[in-house]
């Protein structure tokens, strides 16, 4: 039998890092008998707002913004395998360019996902509707179970 | 330190089953090394609206009603803990009347319960904004994580 397939999804936000700390303390064998992956997207957005100040952005400052990104992707899944490793757990990372909660579906359809993990806040419901759009999003359209995480109120 | 709780909430539809099964093939530990609270609600609308119908319902017919629906939902319960034997796993159950929606997450927090895990059809959009009310509620309203698991569409 297959492996079982397990993809946390992270961004630069304290409730993404907070579930994946969760998932490693508390889903045991679950997490450890599986494959790991720590997804992250590379939103486009910015490229284009850039690009339109500048009328027709200079192909190699397009080029450098993509860098930067993928420069800081790297780095945060490179911090999600540390905190994994800290548990004995060997993550696989992946990163694709996108709207956030399209690519994690995408991502997790593609890659034939059994659990799907996203952070949340548990605020307010005008703070919920906006940061919490890409775990609503995925609970509503990933097409495997979506566990969201949400960090505690301090 | 104190054993983990986790609870799923059941319903008589076929995709809460099916969240419960998955739950106990997929989260190995997790599941078997905490304690497993199956839990259901027993909605009320259905008593007052026979009541309305009877002007003033008869105080017999509302007790009667009252304990149909309460067999149902032991015969449920127990259906889903001979589900959990099977897999090895000794659960509890509990029941509440009101609203499913809230008194899921009533009981979550005041069981201190560290994981939720609900059923949810995965339909179109119509029929997702209806049937798929109380694990939405629940992904929004529920202090502890929670885990969302959709039936396949076959």
């Amino acid at each position: 039998m297959d492996k079982k397939k397990v993809m946390v999804a992270i961004d630069e936000s304290e409730c993404s890092h907070y579930a994946l700390q969760w998932a490693l303390e508390n889903l045991g064998d679950a997490i450890s008998k599986s494959d790991l992956i720590i997804f992250t997207a590379r939103p486009n957005e910015f490229i284009y707002v850039q690009a339109s100040m500048f009328g027709t952005a200079p192909p190699d400052l397009l080029m450098s913004m993509q860098e930067n990104q993928k420069t800081a992707a790297l780095a945060l899944l490179g911090r999600a395998k540390e905190i994994c490793a800290k548990h004995g757990v060997v993550a696989e990372t992946m990163t694709e360019m996108g709207d956030p909660k399209n690519v994690i579906c995408e991502a997790a359809e593609k890659h034939k996902i059994q659990l799907l993990i996203v952070g949340s806040h548990s605020r307010g419901p005008i703070q919920r509707a906006f940061l919490g759009s890409v775990s609503n999003y995925c609970v509503h359209n990933a097409k495997c179970p979506v566990l969201v995480v949400k960090k505690p109120v301090e």
